[in-house]
Formats: C-alpha cells, sequence, structure tokens
C-alpha cells in the first residue's frame, strides 16, 4: 500500500529520547510507522504539531484525526498522577490549549523519594494489557531508566536512575574517552565489572577511572574499556536497586541494544528477566491509552 | 620591576587542568608570575616550547634557562616512578628530546590498584618540604581528587577519583543543569547531600536524579541544586575513601573553591584538615625537584 491509501482513524505517537516515532492506526491495528529525531526539548504542545505534522505528511490525515501522544510534553507537569494508581487512569483527556484533537497521556509522580516518569508508564500498561495479570517489578531501560514494582494493575513505587545518561556524558565527553576503543562491548569483561560494583558499589568514581589509568599502564583489549564503562555503571544500579530485583518477577523494556546488557547482568546474579521491546510496549500502551480517551 | 628587568636563572612550571603557570626564579625565589589557558593535551615536549615562549615572552630568558616542569607531560609515561617512593626521587634528568635545557618531574604510578599521578608529586613534595617530618594522608583536590598516603617521607600508596570531572561534566551537560541555579552553593545543603550519600554511597545515581525530580515537583532556593550536586559527588567520594581519612592526620591541597568544599565535609564527619594552596605548594615543589637537577 502507498502511503495515501494510508488513511488512519487515529494516530499512536511514542515521544522521548529517541525522537518520534508514529503509528497510523486503524481501529486496534497499525497500518504504518514512521520516526524521527527530534529535540525533545522542544515537546510543546505547540512545537510538536508541526514536527507531527511533518513526519505525518505522507497520510491521509485531517485536523480532527485524534493522536494520543506519550512523552515528556512539557506543561503536561500539573496532570502527572500520584502513584500508586493504574499506569493509565480511567480516562484520557483532551488537551485544552491545541487546536486538534491531542490527547497526552499523563506521566506519574511519586512524592518520597521525589521522582517523575513521562512515557514508561504507557510502556508498563502496554506490558500489562499484553501480559494480563501480570505481578512483579519491571525495569524500564533508557538515559534515566526506571523500576517500577507492579502490583494488582497498579504501580505501586518506582525509582529512577541517570546511568544511560552517565554512560553517554561519559563515553563522549570525559578523559575516559580514548580508553574506550570501538569495537562492541566484551560481555565476559562486562559482566566481570558488574560484578565488581555490585560487590563494592561505593567505589564508582574511583573505579571508573582505573578504564583509564589501567589502559595507559598496560593496553587493554578495544572491547574492554566500553564494556568496563557499561558494567560498572550498570552494577552500581542494580547494587542500589537491589531491593527491587531481588527474589522478583523480572520483566525489561527497552531498545534491544540496552536491555541484552541488563538482562546479562541480572542473569549473571541469578535473576533472570522476561525482556520487551519498548516501540511495541508503547504500542500496546497507547492503544489502551486511546480506548479511554474521550473521542 | 618591569618585566624587561626580569632575568631568572631558572623558570618553573606547573602544567595541568588550570593552565600553564610559570615562575621566574632567582635561585629559591619566584621574582615574577605569570599564567595561561593551555590545552593539557598539547603538552608534547614540542608544543610546550611555543606556549611557554609566549607566556614569559617579556623575561629575559635564553635558549639555555633551564626549565623544570610538573604536569602530564605527553611521552613522560616510560619515567612514572613506582610507588612507595619519595615523590622526587634522587636527582632530576634532563628532557632527552628536547633542545633547550627542560627538566619534567616524572610522575608517579601504582600497580594495583591501576593509578597515575603527575604533577600531585610536585605538589606533595612541596608540602612536605615546608612541613618537614609530617606524616599523614594529602588530599589532592581537582579534576581527578588524589588520596595519597604520605609516612617517612615517601608517598606509600594513592588512589584517583574523578569527581570534579564528574561534577563539571554533569553540571554543564547533563539534564540536571536546569535544576543547578546560577547562585552560590548553600553549605547547609551541601553538608547535608555529603552526609547523605557517606551513609548509602551506592544510590548514587538514583539521587543526582532527584536534583532534577525534586526540583520539578516543587521548586528549590537557587543554591540547592548545586550544593547537592557537589555534596552527593564529594559525599561517594569520601564514603570510598574512608580508610584514607579516619582518623588519619589530614592536608588538602588544591584551589580554594574546591578545597573549602573537601573541607566543610571533613569537618562535618569530624575529620579536621589542613588547607594549602596548589599553586603555593606546586611552587615549593618545583623549587625543591630543581635542586636535584643537573644542570
Amino acid at each position: 500500500m502507498t502511503d495515501k491509501q494510508i488513511n488512519p482513524d487515529w494516530v499512536a505517537v511514542d515521544a522521548g529520547a529517541h525522537g518520534l516515532r508514529a503509528w497510523a492506526m486503524r481501529g486496534g491495528r497499525a497500518v504504518a510507522q514512521v520516526q524521527s529525531g527530534f529535540d525533545a526539548d522542544d515537546l510543546t504542545p505547540a512545537g510538536l504539531r508541526p514536527a507531527l505534522d511533518q513526519l505525518t505528511a505522507g497520510w491521509q490525515t485531517g485536523a480532527g484525526t485524534p493522536v494520543v501522544i506519550c512523552g515528556p510534553l512539557e506543561g503536561g507537569d500539573a496532570a502527572l498522577r500520584a502513584v500508586p494508581c493504574t499506569p493509565l487512569g480511567e480516562t484520557l483527556s483532551r488537551a485544552a490549549g491545541a487546536p486538534s484533537p491531542l490527547f497526552p497521556v499523563p506521566g506519574l509522580r511519586q512524592k518520597s523519594p521525589a521522582d517523575v516518569m513521562q512515557g514508561e508508564e504507557t510502556r508498563i500498561a502496554g506490558f500489562m494489557a499484553l501480559n494480563p495479570g501480570w505481578d512483579g517489578v519491571i525495569c524500564l531501560t533508557g538515559p534515566h531508566s526506571k523500576w517500577a514494582e507492579v502490583s494488582a494493575g497498579e504501580v505501586v513505587s518506582f525509582q529512577s536512575f541517570m546511568t544511560g545518561e552517565l554512560v553517554d556524558l561519559l563515553g563522549k565527553h570525559s578523559t575516559l574517552r580514548p580508553a574506550l576503543g570501538t569495537s562492541a562491548i566484551d560481555m565476559a569483561d562486562f559482566t566481570e565489572a558488574v560484578s565488581d560494583a555490585l560487590s563494592r558499589p561505593e567505589r564508582l568514581a574511583a573505579r571508573l577511572l582505573t578504564i583509564r589509568s589501567g589502559n595507559l599502564l598496560r593496553p587493554q583489549a578495544d572491547g574492554t574499556g566500553l564494556a568496563q564503562l557499561n558494567g560498572l555503571l550498570i552494577g552500581a544500579e542494580l547494587a542500589a536497586a537491589r531491593a527491587y530485583w531481588l527474589g522478583q518477577n523480572l520483566a525489561l523494556i527497552g531498545a534491544p541494544e540496552q536491555t541484552r546488557l541488563y538482562a546479562a547482568a541480572l542473569e549473571a546474579q541469578g535473576a533472570p528477566a522476561t525482556v520487551a521491546d519498548a516501540a511495541r510496549m508503547a504500542l500496546a500502551g497507547l492503544t489502551a491509552a486511546y480506548r479511554l480517551a474521550n473521542t
């Protein structure tokens, strides 16, 4: 089918660090998908419209086509819902300021420890829709990974970690960069670093530097530095999130390149996890959200 | 005295993250000082010469004026001396490739845990020259802070932490930036964050994010975010370096804006430290090194 034959009755949009991903929906079925990079800082209802129009220009959508969107939409902070609560709530409201029917999925907030999620609640809802009755802990990987305890259809509590952003910052801007190499991550070096960080998590800032000094004194294999960087930071996260994963029913939702690292790290600690793709879970969650919308 | 009357018989140079700092020396006395920003990556013997000539252009130096320099001079890795050892060694050798008499102070290396210092050994030597018979632990602040155990005139062991670089990276490039404010650090918020990190150091990557999420949910005073960022990271360093400072005779060497934070953090843990200025210690160390040079 060519683009001009794509005539969605609604559009599902997942906005986040990965950019914008949009699906042309016919009822509960996606008939087409497009995506683009997008600066998450521009995610105002006003800034979103032109970017979305451009992205879906090939589809036959009108000003009246409903759009359901999840992610950190600016100005949506007031609408954050407090946990414990269901990931999507009872109904989905139309954004007040938007010229066309835009339905942002509200994020979740937690008072203590202070925390917010915007977008992950929809992936959790998607996972719950595809796995009815599932109870356990979901780790959503990303720049700010989130561990969420799910019980009886509600998100009970959650905790964010800036692990992904730290890996990215240290890999791109720090003095460690020359020691990181260009090869794929060596998985044996990775799990060794995870285990090292798990046993002595407080030594992180010192241990990170040994990636560089170890390499200065005795050059290492090309895949070792990046493996150690990821392993030390993910290991430190596992140390702090131990109460979330130890002896729990576990699921990982994220991009494959990240979930495979978390899965290997957890597996090495005797904690296997079900792995689900972030985009697929977002689509399932947006579909569930659309059913709640007052269109 | 005008510049043209400055006629040093040798030049002392401290190269590091702060740039280049040079002193015109008459025997053991500094008669003038100049400094400039300088990319530490260009610290090859060949790249150093033009930068140094430009910096000291106003002084009456010749091709034969000895230069004693400390810092991470590239190509000097082979000369690293293994701890335990005195900070400066017995003699100071002239660099082989340099056209004029250049005397780089060799750095120190430690096999396990793998670590190197280049420049700090000279500040330690300066502190020891000014405080004869001093035994204890010296913390040298900077992008990569170093804790060094000093006993009977030798550096016994040391450990580096990338705390300063992490504060800088997170302050400039991370999603925390909007929550950091522009005011001076609130010292009460700082010591509270230090104590928080010391009691639960493994929660660092989660706690850092609460600087942002706490601010999103309830806007904080302008000096709070930066105080928390510094407090959490310095607190995590203190947790990992506990064996270095607990019950020890302590000295801090660094730039005043950093040593005041470390001093406050240690003071709050009942561990007061003598504070010394990095540039002054470098000058004293370079002077001690000059006496060992085969000029």
